[in-house]
């Protein structure tokens, strides 16, 4: 499972940079060179070179070492208990796809916090998910009543809140101003409660334009897609994405906005904390249908968390590259959702949607993690 | 299928036990000298020990004794009529599970009654249940109205009740205080009406906080997990869970109740009516998603059904420790809920949800007391 992708780092070729970030990653180039994350013939010769591979992780190995062992005396919540902030009147299948598929890689509970209109629909796909109908949209708060509504929607939220091991939020939370404002104070609670945070889709909008909502939170992931990563990019670095050096800008991203976990998707993903940079590129299938983003962030919520506890007990025994939860969830969730993916088209090939990908998450972890 | 478990009893361990409670203590250990929970070679030595051990029941003669036979001539409601109280703005599986549970054991008939934003959702998981929209939560009624309303509900309620064989109270049914003011009442006229009741989830919640709505109602099951079981504990017997001592206190907290039947959930179930401590601990599966309880609260209501006709019948033929319907009807469906189970997760592993456990109700029934 193991070999390095030849992504390196010219800062240079970011044009817009200012020259603060530019004399930032001088100082990260130099510091990098003891990193895990350069190959072993670089170190060796203890060159300066701005060259920074990613590691291509060995997924299967993290998911069997912080996966929990099934033991019959524990009880209800122990394995896992997720909260989705997502759900409006235009969009129900993403949150949907993110709690399910928590529940179906071994979570005891999953919740979902949407708007009304989008929770009776929510419920009705499952009877296993608890639905919250709590979050609100301009089109039904008057001007004189949003101060009290935001507030009665943080009040629902925050008295369940640290009963959550991880929050998702954004699938399917769509970009209304007021929501927006209310998830600002979700995210913001959820930061002060020490609650691990999943964001994707529309939370990644909300976080662009204010990276103070993350900014230094190490309990906090990003999964941007290409779109999402080039405005997170110009937001953060104010530069263009920069494919050649992709994995130091990664890098350099991360360490900007605090070292921040960031799972950046596409054909392989990459990981990083601003420590190292991980890639998972085993093939998942060539389908990009709609969804396949809820599943991985349901997942890396599930897995982190389960990271987090494992860490906990084993004094981080992974090693020090590998000693964030984040950055092992990121990877297991990637892993997982590639190997599902590539079961599901094996099977159903062009007609592959996301609900056939959820459907091959149980068989795909117990090939890597027998349950027995 | 028969074997002790090895719990004894220590009154003096339950530190913050009253006077009166340790006096009620000695006065049961004594008592308890030529229960049939004791072991035979204690009998036979007539030691006054306070150990007070669990017997595996035999669960699958119980079942083959009291489920009834498929008869042709039979009609419509004679298999058992059951009704669930739950489903609220929140919680919309709980009820779904516990009502479809009862019919896929084998019960003619199974009502919801709930909120009027849960039916839908619910009628909707299948139109194989019957569900009414009569409950109200607090947010919906205004003040002025409060007293009006529930008199509505407990009549709409009421006009069903004596038509069931049991009714399950709690899935899903949330905490709104109207609510549970409405529930209060409904659960004083299932007494005076004789229905036998089974209470779990928040239902149990409303039990801890009013114990006389059940104290010395033979016909009264609760069903607590390790949360609801250690608040039930402290409020009724005003001490800390005593593990050790574990069957003992069960014992007593029942006989505190007024012999009302427990069944303790967890790695064994443990089940007494003050009389006896029963233990079923087949092994059912590692999995702890929600939602299994709702399963085991539905099958004991239609089991308890079952087993007083039976014994109406059979005039109690099963032996005087076994002559309590209530607690043959948990001793049934905690047993088929574990068969059942460990098919789902022999099949899906850690993807197992509650959905699935559910499809191997009647595989699991067949196979100990076989349709024809």
């Amino acid at each position: 499972m193991s070999g390095s992708i030849p992504f390196s780092c010219h800062p240079e070729n970011c044009m817009l940079a200012s020259a603060a970030v530019l004399r930032r990653n001088l100082f990260l180039i130099k510091c990098l060179d003891g990193f895990s994350c350069r190959s072993h013939s670089q170190r060796m010769q203890g060159t300066q070179s701005a060259a920074v591979p990613a590691v291509e992780a060995d997924a299967e190995k993290i998911i069997q070492m912080i996966t929990p062992a099934l033991d019959p005396i524990r009880y209800k919540g122990q394995a896992g208990k997720i909260a989705v902030i997502g759900g409006c009147r235009e969009y129900t299948g993403a949150p949907y796809f993110a709690a399910i598929s928590a529940l179906k890689i071994g979570a005891d509970l999953s919740h979902i916090f949407c708007t009304k209109d989008a929770a009776t629909v929510i419920k009705s796909y499952s009877p296993e998910l608890i639905v919250h109908p709590v979050l609100e949209e301009s089109y039904s708060v008057r001007d004189d009543e949003k101060a009290s509504v935001s507030a009665k929607v943080l009040s629902e939220v925050g008295k369940w809140m640290e009963r959550f091991d991880c929050i998702v939020v954004g699938p399917g939370l769509g970009r209304d101003p007021f929501l927006m404002d209310c998830v600002k104070d979700i995210v913001k609670h959820a930061r002060q409660a020490s609650i691990p945070i999943v964001i994707d889709g529309d939370g990644l909008f909300l976080i662009t334009n204010n990276l103070d909502l993350v900014s230094g939170n190490s309990l906090a992931v990003l999964t941007p897609n290409i779109n999402e990563y080039k405005r997170l990019v110009e937001k953060a670095l104010g530069c263009e994405v920069n494919e050649k050096d992709g994995s130091y800008q990664l890098q350099l991203l991360s360490t900007k906005i605090g070292g921040v976990t960031i799972l950046r998707k596409g054909k392989s993903d990459f990981i990083s904390d601003g420590e190292a940079v991980h890639c998972v590129s085993t093939f998942g299938s060539p389908r990009r249908c709609g969804g396949q983003g809820d599943i991985l962030s349901g997942s890396v919520a599930v897995f982190s968390s389960w990271a987090r506890h494992h860490l906990l007990i084993a004094n981080g025994t992974i090693g020090k590259s590998l000693s964030n939860p984040m950055v092992l969830g990121c990877i297991a969730g990637s892993a997982l959702l590639r190997r599902a993916a590539a079961f599901a088209f094996q099977d159903k090939k062009r007609a592959m949607l996301t609900t056939d990908i959820i459907e091959y998450l149980g068989k795909s972890l117990e090939e890597i993690c027998p349950a027995d």
